[in-house]
């Protein structure tokens, strides 16, 4: 529906022709036309679902739409909010239905099905038409997460003045299809506890914006948030209170709330190191276990690793793993694997006696740990994700289907590309939220941030991520994702830290960069996010306001240049 | 009461002696003793105002404090959150009253009163004790807002676990007075928009902390939220909405609410820079208006500023700002002064006219404007506060009592002394609350914030009031302030950007830094701060976490050396 040689004629229409501060679609989608009639949506707008066996969560998303419609009432973001645009609307005609449709080809399975796919197999494209003389809009796909995608897409193109809901942009026809299949958000709810509500506030602005997969970074040194049914004393002894705890009808309503909005969960127990709070349930199986000082055996307190050498913590991990991975619809399931800290093990002496005793050395036993542990997980149906010094700090064996998340430095990618991995553009460097927010650890007032500076969302736009990779390497970039690590974060600072910074890689890798495409343009993009945020706003989120409101009413007035 | 050769015990007490995590005054108080007995509040415990006269904001004051009393339930910060007390609460006493009075030689004033007298008239202390014998406890204090900052104390002293609420540090005696007379937050409703609701929970939280001054930066080139009486166009044309306007009754509102709470309301009106909008109702009164390139006539877009050498520009401003100025009951106002573009004036005509004509300066000119306008606030009753500019980069004549805050440097307090004005310290590399978060003008990803990094509260923490002054300079310094400029903030990020963070000067001005005591601790702070945050959230606020919160539960766990 929408080839991808498109994709370079997008990034002419990006830089170019759109109309500054009108038509404010996040991700800017693979085609686009536009006339220049007012059209106003009809009081007694509905969406005409023809789809054949249509399934209950499309009904959902549909009811969504429809309220978004109704309630998002945002001002176009120039002076006037709208104002100007009385005389426009006299003349306009107005729209009174979206036909949604599946292509003949396909059978309509629920969003929540599609979503969770294995990459490659989603389909996520559709065809959005809206004729400027009042006939019926269209949206068709062939899938309902395509159809899902669409609704999305036709929220965006609505304002609000004086009571009446309209574009000014008619006739719109737009196909669309995501560059890449990968674009995801990260958030480590272990440092600090979130509650369930604001993980699902934060998948339905992920929706907003088409970002599909929520990595969940639920468990590390600090506590174990996760109520695991074999070992239930993880929970009850490394959850920070009775409260503060994912059960398993939490992560199921989770999972399902976000597969309904197209968005797939990769969980990860990062292991073998960022496992201290085990110690509190099995003391036998971490080794430096609250060892002091900390920074000798940790990155962070409390120092504490798995004793992978051990055949126990090997039989035990694997079974906590798989048994968490099992109940999860996702296709990939992350084992971690960074920041694994060699001290910890060289006066351990359970490790050593097993060393010693078998012959092993430490990166041998690695080797078997992760062997292991990933071949359970494969045997599950899941495909194995790992951060990257799995591949470049360690000699192991991994699964050739083996995914790596790329975190230290944006330039390791070339590395793990030379050794033929699937990535996950993950870099410090242009995603982590964090960072810039100043050292946390105590007694250190001269401590920055490990990863200043702060990244702003025109840094992160500038990410390319196919930088330092050869052609034949390119189609090993799934896509990539920002992540909220959690040491100065909680319920409190979620929206204002993530939002709408979260939305730059949610358009680099929906919308671009393609080999072919001019890179995107952040002055180009800032009117549009300026928009994403304002309507993040209206439907009760809190994401920081980019710069002064004078500047998001008037386009460009405020670039450097200008 | 509190004699302040006190204070250097003070520094031995907060360094040494405090047990971590038990006691979390924040300020700390000058003097300090502590028991090692639980004692319980009763549920009947009241608040027994034995004050001849009291007026009304003493017993509402009193009210919020036995709310807070019944509804903080904040549990200590250690492992356990207070289950480990539970055996010292079997045995303890129970406290059934606070009684409070003034001192002989006072009456009783309303706290809001007292709270707008002038700096150095006003009397903060209190002395407060509390038998662990169950007899009742005490609050004494020359005047009602010495009361106030008792009740403050109070509430911070008190924990919850399982139905009580408690103290474990009996007997309890404190004196305490401020070392300093201004403590100040800064904040800037011009580039974004804060609704009054936002304002008053900010002063609630400033109150909690003891800090005693707002710094109302009301107006800025980007919007004129103020509506004034006799220029209502200035609104009108100039606030972001309609809605987006403080009336004369918000102001009154917020000027009553932050006095009853022992804060007087400092406000500023930046002249003769940071006022473009002002175009927008009077253009004959503005040079350079949106001229571009905005960088060659303003720090920030738009450009606009002032003809104050032209008469009526100095008539109109004396007028606007003596105007808002009398109807406020502080003694200080601001008349800005920063960052003021001579290039704007360079091709001025009306400018250029007018020098030529009179045969003027712009420094001259500047020199009569300030005069006039300044002249005309010290007849109401004003003194002036200007930014640092005023002083060092101009040659002005300026009253002896005009107060200077220092922003560009920390260092140019020193220089400011040298001239013998005093020093309200709001220094950009400790105080600025906005530094660190990247760049916001439009088309320059690379672009960091212009004062990274990010001030943590800890660096704040370790700001010296009395650094490069000779002894015989102290005198000039007043206090301080933390600020936040909302280029990228509004009310979506308010609380979180401002809190805890804003607590660090709160300390610093109240507790130290005198001469002869020793420099405040952040490794002995961090629990502390760690106290304030918790409590924070008990009651609504949404400040961030400073740590994982397995390291607010350890105190010094997670310190770098530890």
């Amino acid at each position: 529906m929408a080839p991808s040689h498109y994709v370079g004629l997008l990034a002419l229409v990006a830089g170019c022709l759109l109309p500054s501060g009108v038509l404010a679609l996040w991700p800017i989608p693979s085609t686009l036309e536009t006339g220049m009639a007012a059209l106003k949506v009809s009081p007694a707008f509905y969406f005409d679902v023809q789809v054949k066996g249509a399934p209950v969560d499309l009904y959902e998303a549909v009811a969504q739409a429809q309220y978004y419609l109704a309630n998002d009432k945002l001002g176009r973001l120039v002076v006037g909010r709208g104002a100007n645009d009385t005389t426009a609307l006299a003349s306009a005609k107005t729209l009174s239905k979206l036909t949604l449709s599946l292509t003949s080809w396909a059978t309509a399975e629920p969003i929540a099905a599609e979503a969770v796919k294995p990459l490659g197999t989603r389909s996520e494209e559709y065809a959005l038409t809206i004729p400027a003389d009042g006939s019926a809009a269209t949206l068709m796909a062939n899938s309902t997460l395509g159809l899902y995608r669409g609704l999305t897409t036709f929220n965006q193109l609505f304002y609000y003045y004086g009571g009446v809901t309209y574009t000014l942009l008619a006739p719109i026809a737009i196909t669309d299809t995501p560059a890449y299949p990968f674009r995801g958000l990260a958030l480590d709810t272990a440092r600090n506890y979130y509650p369930v509500s604001d993980i699902v506030r934060t998948l339905d602005a992920m929706s907003w914006v088409k970002i599909n997969t929520f990595h969940w970074h639920i468990t590390d040194s600090q506590s174990f948030p996760l109520e695991v049914a074999q070992y239930p004393g993880l929970a009850i002894n490394g959850a920070y209170s009775p409260q503060e705890v994912y059960t398993a009808s939490d992560v199921q309503y989770i999972v399902q709330y976000a597969a309904a909005r197209g968005i797939d969960v990769m969980m990860e127990i990062d292991t073998p190191g960022h496992t201290s709070i085990i110690a509190a349930t099995y003391p036998d199986y971490v080794a430096c276990f609250d060892e002091t000082p900390w920074a000798h055996y940790a990155n962070e307190p409390p120092a504490g690793q798995l004793r992978f050498a051990l055949p126990e913590v090997v039989n035990f991990t694997t079974s906590l793993l798989t048994g968490v991975a099992k109940n999860l619809p996702s296709s990939y399931f992350s084992t971690g694997g960074d920041e694994l800290n060699t001290n910890c093990y060289a006066n351990d002496y359970p490790t050593q006696l097993q060393l010693n005793s078998t012959g092993m050395t430490l990166n041998g036993a690695l080797d078997t740990f992760t062997q292991v542990t990933h071949a359970a997980l494969i045997a599950e149906g899941k495909t194995p994700v790992v951060w990257e010094e799995m591949v470049l700090n360690w000699n192991l064996t991994l699964a050739n289907e083996t995914i790596v998340m790329v975190w230290i430095s944006s330039a390791d990618a070339a590395a793990v590309a030379a050794r033929g991995f699937r990535i996950i553009h993950a870099p410090s460097n242009y995603f982590y939220l964090d960072c810039g927010a100043g050292g946390w650890v105590g007694g250190y007032p001269a401590g920055n941030s490990w990863c200043d500076p702060f990244k702003t969302w025109s840094e992160a736009y500038t990410f390319n991520p196919l930088a330092n990779l050869t052609q034949a390497q390119y189609g090993l970039v799934l896509g990539g994702e920002q992540l909220l690590w959690s040491e100065q974060s909680a319920p409190q600072n979620l929206d204002p830290i993530v939002w709408p910074r979260a939305a730059s890689s949610a358009e680099i890798f929906w919308s671009g960069k393609q080999p072919t495409g001019a890179p995107l343009n952040v002055t180009e993009a800032l009117p549009r996010l300026h928009d994403v945020r304002y309507r993040m706003v209206q439907r009760g989120l809190k994401p920081i306001p980019l710069q002064p409101h004078w500047c998001a009413l008037r386009p460009d007035a405020c670039d450097l240049t200008a």
